[in-house]
């Protein structure tokens, strides 16, 4: 395993062998290999532990075991606790996801305090087949189906051309000790669910499963790679941009047979979910508008012109007491504590 | 459910409605609830059923069920029987992929004798995510991901909007009697784990499961169809036909990025599977060549030249003890006995 990690390291992430790095380190196996491999490698690198204190004392336990086999390695533990469980209620949103956007912007945080490019989680190839079937669950085309993304901007993920098993006996082979997860046992989480119930019966039934599941998302990254050709000459056909707006010409997005697949990969990053009426929009009058959380599309004559849509700042402040003005994106807010 | 199939005819199958058709028809819930739908909607159509023999009297039966139902409505019955077993032995092949052979090979001769152009079979959207699953687990990319076509050829697959759950409502709704195949029970085909022990559960951790993988093939259908159109540019582009030999342009082959997923899209539909080699064949010396089952991919200076592959026939002759000639594609093999 450590040669293939280290292969696999040369011929597609060179710059990770000479960079400084961050390693999120939870202290399950995954993360805990990850740990063993680039301390056997001497890459030269950080933890980083997330503390979501979720699990009560053990929660602080996770924490101390990652932080005292950083020490004693000599290397160098950041470490951060969440009020995980208050800020899911608040944002009515799945611990889960909050845990996932606290973990991923407090590291991008780190690595800009740490001037650090490369930070590696620990995701291998089951965690892939898990999102993609969660996905698939969900409605996804293409973009979802691709599993976890190897890169993903500043987040590398080394570890995805290896299977749960191999790391599990990498880490007994080398009497690597960890920490279990109890909540990986929970039933409760639909990933769990996939994981426990889904994924060993699919692999009952075909043992080659993960190595064929590896083959159809590289074909399916490479179909995405056509795509994103076709889109590339497809929009500089029908459209430029002008004063920050977007103009698409109505008269060159009705020549292909396929509108609805070309619209849908134009406009699925500016947050729109309203096909049918974007489709209707390329006949309807002038004036008329669609909004997304973030852009509007609005048809002018010829064109559909795409605008940022900043006049709503869907967004809390926290205003100090002693504070008079607030810095916003459009300018600024003057602020007093008026008298009851 | 009649409404929901009326419009859906309408809108994206037209010509059904106002074509004589065949149905094929099993005895089982999916192909009744066809069949009699059809008769609702007063279509215009005849019945075909497979004899597949595999399980002795019970296979007899089923014909005989669907024979006594045609004939009591009055309409057409046509019935094949198959010795599929002993077909399967000989090739080799798994029971159930010599059937598929033996059944669509039947229809089309059926539908040429009847003078047919529209097969309906009665496949729906549960058939659909099984042979997406099947498709996963051996590797395919997003040709395999697409689920079963709506339309192939002369067959169409007008129940593939509705789930298995709506055809049986149906069927018990209207008092629709049908006959139960007791191999649809057995969990030794790769096809029923799927179905019994892998679905009931993913439906059970999300009960909108069939609703999101009908989106997801959506989705994924969209995206082939951007494929589609950026390969029509790119076969333009890189490539002519000369006497039978398409010859492809290397240098302009070379110039995108992602040449394996241009070289897999390109030469997939010829039967090759040795992708390494093909890429290797762009800078390899003139002469080399590279064979599939049905063609030959010669690399010469600046082209790479696709040319069928005539001079073996991979063909078993049965050769009647009277015969002085037989026809082979390439002309005829003049036979005699030798005396030992």
């Amino acid at each position: 395993m450590e040669n293939l990690f280290l292969n696999h390291l040369k011929k597609n992430f060179p710059s990770i062998s000479v960079s400084k790095l961050i390693i999120a380190v939870s202290g399950g196996v995954d993360s805990i290999v990850l740990f063993h491999l680039c301390l056997k490698l001497k890459l030269n690198f950080f933890v980083a532990h997330c503390n979501f204190k979720l699990r009560e004392k053990e929660s602080d336990l996770d924490e101390k075991f990652v932080r005292d086999l950083a020490i004693k390695h000599n290397i160098k533990f950041y470490t951060k606790s969440f009020n995980t469980k208050k800020l899911s209620n608040n944002d009515n949103k799945s611990i889960q996801m909050v845990a996932r956007e606290l973990r991923y912007s407090w590291f991008e945080e780190l690595s800009k305090e740490l001037n650090v490019k490369h930070i590696l989680t620990a995701h291998h190839l089951d965690d892939s087949l898990e999102t993609f079937l969660i996905n698939l669950s969900r409605g996804s085309g293409i973009d979802g189906l691709l599993g976890i993304p190897e890169v993903n901007d500043t987040v590398y993920r080394p570890l995805l051309i290896f299977k749960k098993d191999e790391i599990l006996s990498y880490a007994k082979e080398n009497k690597i000790t960890w920490r279990e997860d109890s909540s990986n046992k929970k039933r409760e989480y639909l990933r769990n669910q996939i994981r426990l119930e889904v994924i060993p019966k699919l692999k009952e039934i075909n043992p080659n499963l993960l190595d064929n599941f590896s083959k159809s998302i590289d074909r399916l990254q490479q179909s995405k790679s056509i795509i994103k050709d076709k889109m590339d000459d497809f929009i500089k056909n029908v459209s430029f941009t002008r004063d920050e707006k977007i103009y698409f010409e109505i008269n060159k997005i009705k020549k292909v047979s396929n509108i609805d697949a070309y619209l849908y990969e134009l406009l699925k990053k500016y947050n729109f979910t309203q096909w049918d009426d974007i489709r209707d929009l390329l006949d309807s009058q002038s004036g008329k508008q669609i909004i997304s959380k973030t852009h509007k599309l609005l048809k002018d004559r010829e064109y559909l012109i795409l605008v940022k849509n900043s006049e709503v700042e869907n967004k809390s402040l926290l205003i100090n007491k002693s504070s008079k003005e607030v810095a916003v994106s459009v300018g600024k807010i003057k602020v007093s504590i008026a008298k009851k």
